[in-house]
């Protein structure tokens, strides 16, 4: 079965992080779908306007995602920490033990809260590590993966995180092909 | 005077290296205008559909850029040489001595026929070096800066290609900033 990504995308969304994403997950062979939080016509933190596949909603709770990205950008990682879909999303997809991944001010600032990032090793954006869970162990380096839970700091590292993405849903060897084919 | 830079977004584009430059540079404070070739909306080769800021028209054959940049893509590369506006407004900026910044398929298919790399050392996508003008001298470096001509590799390399564009547009102070900023 061919592996299903959704991409959370709320107004103020770090573009670079959510776009190098989804081209690196495609570019896999991974179907991927970039889902707006309010609107299908989202603007990024830097004004990029990018059309979503579909408005994020009940339906997606029914659906089997095999990982859920959330990127950062502020106020964007803001808006995903406040919206009830996206946490009763990845509350059930984290019982399910599927991929949860998030890059920048998304692993601090939604994930902490929900109590995902207890008792793991994570990373984020440097500076917003202040609001993780004494639990948590945070990681310098620019990806890391504990469990079902993959985290990486911010844009420059968002291709590594997604190459991470890839390997852990499909395989080494294709996230080596895509590795190579972007030149990273 | 602010900067202005123009980015084209031609069907098929690669939306990675596209939304990189476009976000670095306006975090750098440059003013980034967008513009589609055929329409404001435009669908990158990974299926990222992106609004530009306009179409790209008359108009801009009269607006004094001070830097055009050509993302690479498929075929996205190809539409951008084989359209007489970009290749006329190409020719004034260059005329000017403006900065040109290509990436990824772009250097190889749409400066090296316009005779724009004729003796001047550049990059291209690995492997499309073959299309580079006898007199070019082709580099190994992620990003080539040769006069007025930037060029860079690919996806990997299009945040050090954005942060030479903003260096050689405001200087080093600011480019090293946003670098900073961006943890690369």
């Amino acid at each position: 079965m061919r592996k299903k990504v959704i991409v959370m995308l709320a107004e103020g969304f770090e573009e670079l992080e959510a776009v190098t994403v989804i081209d690196i997950l495609r570019r896999a062979g991974i179907k991927v779908i970039a889902a707006g939080l309010t609107s299908k016509r989202i603007k990024g933190s830097r004004d990029t306007v990018i059309t979503a596949d579909k408005i994020l909603g009940q339906s997606d709770l029914k659906t089997d995602y095999d990982a859920c990205v959330l990127p950062g950008g502020m106020p964007g990682a803001e808006h995903l920490a406040n919206s009830d879909i996206v946490k009763e999303l990845i509350k059930k997809m984290h019982k399910q033990k599927r991929i949860i991944a998030a890059i920048c001010a998304s692993p601090a600032l939604v994930l902490s809260q929900m109590g995902i990032l207890d008792n793991r090793s994570a990373t984020c954006y440097p500076g917003m590590e202040g609001i993780f869970p004494k639990s948590a162990s945070y990681s310098e380096d620019p990806v890391v993966i504990d469990g079902n839970i993959i985290t990486s700091k911010g844009p420059a590292t968002a291709i590594y995180f997604a190459l991470l993405i890839v390997q852990a849903l499909i395989g080494k060897k294709i996230a080596e092909q895509v590795r190579k084919s972007v030149l990273a």
